[in-house]
């Protein structure tokens, strides 16, 4: 598909779309977990998880909840972070052996992206990559249920998945209607067996997607208002959850990720998003921390094309900018990003994760594709995106 | 179905819900209406919409794109302002006869809740008054897609219907997660042709929307940023709505109704809607110059419970209120609310409207036992319901 067939595809005549899962919140949501599976007509479950939520406990939790309904289940749980599509095709292999007819999904965006791939391929058929890019899955997918574990994805209330393609090494983004969760069930008290570097990491990811998305060139009147106030409790509780992993600021941060993942699946994303996929194809880095490393150079070159939104965010970060001027405001923004990566302890530059210069030309390359760069709210020639790859490095 | 039943079906287990409609938004919306009937797996389509959309000609507009999709269709126009349960009944009659499999309504708040009455009915069988209260619908609807002409009612966006009994002269509240429609499309420049008079009942009743669900005692971070911008959407364009029809202010006050619909949908009302039901139930006055009319007393009476957010209120209908108290900034919202109503050329007692103090025991029974009292920032004696009827009087 090209990337004007994908424009058109995003934007078409101009109509803004507002679409979101049934989202259950609250201490305790994880134990609807099975009544939501069988009130969506499920019988035989696959349950997508990985180790790091089996170790914890999580798993076991669900499957009391599913047994309680007396569902049956089978668990695939070969899951590691940025998905790779070998993985989506063993567990298609056992949800269609398995005769299964509803998907649970318990874990971060990495479980969450494989089970929608899953559920891509299950009522589609073909290979996964048959299904990048925009509006490519045409059937309906099976139920399904999400979750979320890490408080940074939104995969739960998104109609974006990325895969992995493990020949290319590149992320393939999947943007489909059809592939949106019909339930998300967001239960603070499963965040509090994340480890610090881990709330760290998904937490700008987090604020990533809100920024992105509030600054989209496709965003409106009905995704800002919770891409602005995700920034705002990002701002009062990540640091706090990093550090103390109190039930309060885990709370913010759960309803931060859904905020910024509702705004982001109806406003699209930017060029931090597109910049970021080819470093995790090639380079297999955490996805929050590949955000959180290009965020600066991005907001620097983007900052011009949306002063007042950018001075809002600066605004909503708690900085008084009432005596500032609006590009004032928006150029401290820097500063405050810079500020809160310190204080999360995450590297400021890709030079720290052992990554070089001899990829950038071809990293470059795939980011300018990237579906993520046509909501950006400037356009970058291909040089500009090789610079910014060198400003992060 | 007890008052306490239906408080735990409401607030069961602490839980918090967000569940919104998939929207569809801007100039030309109404335009997809037979593509999206048709996705939605229809063949044969019940029309619901009223005699004042049919001569405004949103009809043979509506009509026109679902011939485009070559659906057949039949039409049910027999709608008034607070609809009877006997039209939902005829409205079923013809969608079972002519072997309808999905519902398009065309209008204000009262086709569309005919529409929902006509869908309960199809898949639940019955009458009507067996769906009242609290998650009484049980079988899913046929599928349901809105176009809303007034940017008032957000019943396009809801799980609310109110049908008056005929017999009984009562509104009766239907609040179930079932009855939410498919798809709204929201077309801005539908509401060229609406009187100035409906810009302003219906824009107060966006107004109580988002007022009331903002002070629930269900609101929440997920639906708190969609209140509190419908109210600064109102106050920025409700009178220019009503005194010279921009598209401007018309597309404000769009986006203000929808967000005030998910607000409410999802946080519910409070005691104006409570007191406002058995007014419209008896005298068959419009929903939203009732509302208007019980607002300043119930707000006065609300105040101290909720000191907090009724001067964030004040603050976002454009009142700087960095100098005040927060007491100060709330009870300066009486003043607003009077201005703005004002402004209108609204009512302010119901006495104008012809209606005395004879039937004040009977309708303050009633508000009592209405479902949106639940949620109301205080509880009320009998006695203080009756007194905020005299001071409306």
């Amino acid at each position: 598909m090209t990337q004007s067939a994908q424009q058109s595809e995003i934007c078409d005549d101009s109509l803004l779309k507002f679409e979101v899962p049934e989202i259950i919140h609250g201490h305790g949501a994880l134990s609807k977990i099975g009544q939501c599976a069988k009130r969506l007509g499920g019988e035989c479950v696959l349950v997508v998880t990985d180790p790091g939520i089996i170790e914890v406990g999580w798993l076991d939790e669900t499957l009391k909840y599913l047994e309680k309904e007396d569902l049956k289940y089978v668990v695939y749980d070969n899951v590691v972070t940025n998905p790779r599509d070998f993985q989506v095709e063993e567990g298609v292999g056992l949800y269609l052996a398995k005769k299964c007819d509803v998907i649970v999904a318990v874990g971060g965006g990495s479980p969450i992206d494989t089970a929608k791939g899953i559920a891509i391929l299950a009522s589609n058929h073909g290979c996964i990559s048959d299904y990048e890019g925009c509006n490519q899955v045409v059937h309906p997918i099976p139920p399904m249920v999400c979750a979320p574990t890490t408080a940074g994805t939104g995969a739960d209330v998104t109609q974006f998945a990325v895969i992995t393609n493990s020949q290319r090494k590149m992320k393939m983004t999947i943007l489909s209607r059809a592939i949106m969760p019909d339930i998300s069930l967001v239960d603070p008290l499963v965040l509090q067996t994340k480890s610090p570097e881990l709330i760290a990491a998904t937490g700008m990811d987090t604020f990533t997607h809100a920024l992105e998305a509030y600054v989209s060139s496709l965003s409106w009147p009905l995704t800002d208002p919770h891409a602005i106030h995700s920034i705002e409790l990002v701002a009062k509780h990540l640091v706090n959850a990093f550090r103390y992993r109190t039930i309060e600021s885990l709370e913010g941060m759960s309803i931060a990720s859904l905020e910024a993942g509702i705004a982001f699946s109806n406003a699209i994303l930017g060029a931090v998003h597109a910049l970021a996929h080819p470093v995790g194809g090639l380079y297999d880095i955490h996805h929050g921390i590949a955000n959180s490393i290009l965020l600066p150079a991005v907001v620097r070159e983007n900052l011009e094309h949306s002063i007042e939104k950018y001075a809002q965010v600066t605004a909503a970060m708690g900085v008084d900018t009432s005596k500032m001027t609006s590009r004032q405001a928006a150029y401290r923004l820097l500063e405050e990003i810079e500020n809160l990566t310190a204080d999360l302890g995450l590297p400021a530059k890709f030079s720290s994760l052992g990554i070089g210069p001899d990829d950038i030309p071809l990293m470059a390359g795939l980011a300018q594709q990237d579906i993520c760069m046509l909501t950006n709210p400037c356009r970058y020639e291909l040089e500009e995106i090789e610079q910014l790859y060198r400003e992060a490095l």
